[in-house]
């Protein structure tokens, strides 16, 4: 089945200790539709400036990748710079330009808005709002948000997540909406916010899925190497409901798999810049570190 | 089956951000061998002072412990004092005193030597090698040690682990001992130093284990509020070894329960100061976490 995909389409510069990329390619939406790609069509939702040009998007277009729903605007993309310390945990945003996403106002194409799986990346709540109200055969639907949301828009936020399946947050963030240290804990107050489950990434250290019927923790692929862990969270995402699109299915075994699948997306992002490693891969090599990881956690 | 444990006693003075302990029971035998005990008999070998007291050794001995290889010396026992910053991970040593350890010369008694299992806490390597020789029964053995001893005893290291089943390491000290900074590939190299399998400790991240035959990761158990982290590497040690000793067994499948084992002793280790946790609890309370954990890891 497809996914419908609303985020961003960017050009990131992002520094690390030991490398450096000007101008990649970067964004949510880029880094959920490359992941999801894997598994299922992905119908794409976006805006970029004159300056994307075409090779992005029919490289999109060659995974199976929508992009009708990807508007050109009147001047530049999205542009976002950041440097990351040896901890990798450790990430400076340098300058952050929203260019034409500054006026984003999603618009769900008619042949999209069928879709049953629904990924609303992190943006303002309202325009997250505003594109899902466009989905109406959405079935399923999970979304991405950011501490500074948290900060400044959280009725909004509230708003949103009485809407979602799923939700997506990091240690920090979890613990900035609910008010609560413990992780676990605070999961569970997310819960009663709206959301079926909770999937909550720890970056190296793995995730948690904790839902109403689901409790699973799961320690991250540990990476031989890692380049760049930019998009990491949104090839999770990518991964993790690309695979249940793909099977048609989310229960608590299936969203456990789709856990696993999730990590290996995100494994293989952050062994390179921008999408240079979930690009050059196929199917066969998600399936075979799925294979690695399963042993690796297996009872 | 027995296992033989040995290594130190102490009173350990500890600050956390939250709270402090003074002259509390402390050492690395007394952790492992409250969390073995929940599962098999243990034969405790070490020294303390004459400060020492018999009230801590007979706790032991209820719990099963055979206290009759600790000998007791003229002098202070072992002394640490240490301080924890907030996120758990740094600890600042702010005095040891070895006071009667500095000349533990460790006389194994005759009715431990025949214990098939055993369990070589940190010390100097040469003391580590001095005990196990006397273990004429030993089939199964594991060591712990510390960067200490790979800095200025590392030859002795070295020998030591061409003579054990398994060491016990956190993720810095395999990086030093193999100049290897990938964590498995870090544990890979420790293997061909003579161990079957090295258990890598990650903290609050949980724990690898990296065999010939075997290779496991597993998050740790989420616990509510850490009290203290002293003593949960030992104690991940005596639920681990002391379950294997309990069943006998030391195959993949099973070192991978005593691995979810481990996890829970030293879970319920860090929820109270010094031993006051295990001490406090039975093994249904053993049981009843370890079910949890079991089903928040099965796929």
């Amino acid at each position: 089945m497809t996914v419908v995909a609303v985020g961003t389409l960017a050009f990131d510069s992002i520094e690390t200790p030991y490398d450096r990329r000007a101008d990649a390619l970067g964004g949510s939406a880029t880094y959920f539709a490359y992941a999801a790609s894997f598994f299922t069509p992905v119908q794409l939702v976006g805006v970029v400036g004159e300056d994307f040009g075409d090779a992005h998007l029919e490289a999109l277009r060659r995974r199976g990748v929508d992009t009708s729903g990807v508007e050109i605007a009147k001047g530049k993309s999205f542009r976002w710079s950041g440097r990351y310390e040896a901890d990798w945990n450790t990430r400076h945003t340098l300058d952050t330009q929203l260019n034409v996403f500054e006026h984003f106002d999603p618009k769900v194409p008619q042949a999209f808005r069928s879709s049953p799986f629904v990924f609303l990346a992190n943006a303002a709540p309202d325009i997250q709002l505003k594109a899902l109200t466009q989905c109406t055969g959405k079935r399923f639907v999970m979304a991405d948000t950011m501490n500074l949301w948290i900060d400044i828009a959280k009725d909004g936020l509230l708003e949103l997540l009485r809407h979602v399946d799923g939700v997506v947050l990091n240690d920090e963030e979890a613990r900035l909406l609910t008010g609560e240290r413990h992780l676990l804990r605070a999961a569970r107050k997310v819960l009663d916010l709206g959301p079926r489950f909770v999937v909550l990434k720890k970056g190296e250290h793995g995730a948690f899925l904790i839902g109403s019927d689901v409790h699973f923790a799961l320690p991250a692929y540990p990476v031989d190497t890692v380049v760049d862990p930019t998009g990491a969270g949104d090839s999770f995402a990518g991964g993790f409901l690309g695979y249940l699109a793909s099977v048609r299915n989310t229960d608590p075994r299936t969203l456990r798999r789709a856990m696993l699948y999730g990590t290996v997306t995100a494994s293989y992002c952050v062994e390179g810049f921008s999408v240079e490693t979930l690009g050059a891969i196929d199917r066969s090599r998600v399936e075979a570190r799925f294979n690695e990881l399963f042993s690796l956690v297996s009872l």
